[in-house]
């Protein structure tokens, strides 16, 4: 059986990515939940994890610490990780790879945050330009392979890799094209992602950090947690 | 025949990557260098990329855009792009990916600039931490797998994607354990970093922001292109 390590649902974009793949796929794993804390999780999470990240996925003897590396390990295992199709399994990679390390604007200033909405004051130049990318992309993606997902009928790992993305678009309400925000609303309504939707709300830690990051740009509407809080 | 899109080679230590994997493995593409130009490039290079960044891959109609998705693609066609043992391969995934997303103290203290020799002034804590790694992960590679490449007996995808650090290493004298350095000297004997290292030093172009990159944490101590700029 796979261990699946992640931190908080309500924060961590990276452990969403893998978690939500093996769900979709129904790929069994035993999920492995260390909670964020600014001391110590880096010491903390080095005890599985070789860089002190989340996620990472242990298999037997093997440890695999790197979002699209599992994906790779994965797909070497179990059918569906990417599509089929050469065209779209290609396309798939580069989305992945390109939201794995860039989108900084989108990252750094709508940090994932899933319970809470907050309305944006200020979107600078880099934050409309990653948002235009998105539209680009996903478009791109949406139509060439037929849709509805990115990599044409099916879930797959592309559509993994941008579903904090989803989250954030909706704590955030950032202006995206109308076929865009029509496949946030796809990903949301996946089972996998109401799934960790509710188990995030519920949680009980607060991470002043994280907390900060996503207020840091605007202002706070609403907070679903429950309890509360602070309450 | 492959075309890949690259930009100078004194200074783009993502076109290096792929660049050097494709010679090392005799896969046969067709170079075509686009020179950065910080008022144009990226419009320019939105031409070819879809990203207006380089490295980009292109195999008839099929565009790949993004350096782990290129290697992935050329992993499924040519073999010995990963290395052939799973737990090897998996490890050799999991540290691309690393260095594709991380060592981020290292990429904007240390850039790439192969032809001159730079003593750093400083070492704050996050560029030893991310040296502290590099001796970490590249110890772990070339000893659990035989060496003398990280992933084994063969030079594959990881050690191109470790490429550029070889010269870095060279560039600002890093301090890293023996074991470290003495793959960074297996790594720039390569005939393809030899053939890339030679190119780059009879470059024409003059890029002033990566100049001055590369000279903004320590101070000039040699330039090795030729002619030499401003002579």
């Amino acid at each position: 059986m796979y261990r699946l390590h992640i931190a908080n649902k309500h924060y961590s974009s990276w452990s969403l990515r893998p978690w939500v793949l093996m769900r979709e796929l129904a790929i069994p794993f035993e999920e492995q939940l260390s909670a964020f804390d600014p001391d110590s999780s880096w010491t903390r999470f080095r005890d599985f994890s070789p860089t002190g990240l989340v996620p990472c996925l242990v298999d037997d003897e093997q440890v695999v610490w790197e979002s699209l590396a599992i994906v790779e390990y994965l797909a070497e295992r179990h059918p569906g990780v990417w599509p089929a199709d050469s065209a779209a399994r290609a396309w798939a990679r580069c989305a992945s790879a390109e939201m794995h390390a860039g989108f900084a604007a989108l990252r750094s200033q709508c940090p994932m945050s899933c319970g809470v909405r907050v309305r944006l004051e200020r979107h600078d130049e880099a934050l409309r330009r990653d948002l235009a990318r998105l539209d680009e992309l996903w478009e791109q993606g949406v139509t060439r392979f037929g849709g509805p997902f990115l990599g044409g009928e099916a879930f797959s790992a592309v559509d993994a890799f941008f579903a904090p993305v989803a989250f954030r678009v909706q704590t955030f309400a950032l202006p995206l094209a109308e076929a865009s925000l029509a496949y946030v609303e796809r990903l949301l309504a996946l089972p996998a992602m109401q799934q960790w939707y509710a188990e995030a709300l519920v949680e009980p830690w607060i991470d002043p950090q994280h907390e900060a990051e996503a207020e840091a740009g605007g202002t706070l509407l609403a907070d679903y947690r429950e309890p509360r809080p602070g309450a």
